[in-house]
């Protein structure tokens, strides 16, 4: 049977975990329009102090950074340094056949450790809660990107 | 028949538009290259500052932002937040065997929405067509993701 | 055959040549972390230079930029610019069956090409050197993207 398949449970698992992944990268951009539109400011773009729909009342100042934006894209370019490398990691890993509840564990355990991520660092929980969340997420993707070098050199 | 063919035109659609992603990925790098070779500065890293064969003739300021490369570079950050995702929803959706004209609209409206994004962006349209075309991406990757997730729960 | 099996000896080598680049682009994240560890600054979110376990003696000037952690940002941004294109760039060029030889070369290429980009970077080798290797595995992706459209187009 073939593994790249809804009816392989493992393929299933990690299309769900990804897609999950995909909707958490997505929904970052939104969260960041949202900080900026609720005090109309923290544009990255100099014609975006310019009137228009999006801005039908410009003020000076719509430039400057403003933390709640500056943290939603922190949290955003935190999500495209781990999100990604899961998704290659992920689908590779599926097609090595591994033990199931294995691949269970370090794909919902990453979407897990994302999500404690992105609650740690949207709530400014403190550093050692998000870097311990962090962590876990990394060592997940870590872990499946060894066996996918491991598993690549043994079948040469 | 595998879904995961060129024989399948959905998997096709997707692999060129996938490809036209990687080619604006990878040609937004070297747009920024083009901006900061345009004033020989821009750059962000120390040792770009020394004589070399790049910089033949080093001058004060070339570390300073310049706001073409900065925009090239904004640019190629909006990327990284949008492609890579339409890569894996737009695999994964294929694999669920979706409905052919679906699948074309949401992965050719997804290309033609980033080359309008790229264009209002660098032409610097203005806030509210740029965040047309951005929108009209997201939702398209948006759409596949949820479809993806809800394929995978209902396989399992 | 499948192409998209270990049995393939294109697809092994993408498999582990994919599993390098995660974990160069995870291993960037510890980098930046180690960083910041050497000298407890160079922190990029405001709560981080509160008390801790990670820092149990605060002191000011932990959220000032740091060079070393923002070299290690830089060079992980690179590598997000360049290395998830190769993923998906290099699984779609596996499934167009080509010449082995030539993927071995595109594949290992960019690998070797990015290896020679880090060292150069982090050793602040100088442009010149740091941009042929940009430039190398760059072309590797944008050769592999090319042809993977081509395919595309004429399989419609």
């Amino acid at each position: 049977m073939s593994l790249l398949t809804f009816g392989n449970p493992v393929f299933a698992v990690f299309a769900i975990c990804a897609a999950l992944g995909v909707l958490k990268v997505m929904g970052q951009g939104w969260w960041t329009v949202r900080q900026m539109f609720a005090v109309n400011g923290g544009y990255a773009t100099p014609e975006d102090a310019d009137a228009g729909l999006i801005n039908p009342d410009p003020r000076p100042g719509q430039l400057d950074p403003h933390e709640p934006v500056e943290r939603s894209r922190r949290m955003h370019r935190n999500d495209l340094e781990n999100i990604p490398a899961f998704w290659v990691a992920g689908l590779l890993f599926t097609m090595t056949d591994p033990v199931a509840w294995v691949a269970y564990i370090l794909m919902v355990g990453f979407v897990v450790a994302r999500a404690g991520h992105a609650f740690a660092y949207w709530t400014a929980k403190g550093h050692d809660l998000r870097a311990t969340f962090y962590t876990l997420g990394s060592l997940s993707v870590i872990a499946m990107g060894v066996w996918v070098a491991v598993v690549g050199v043994m079948s040469l």
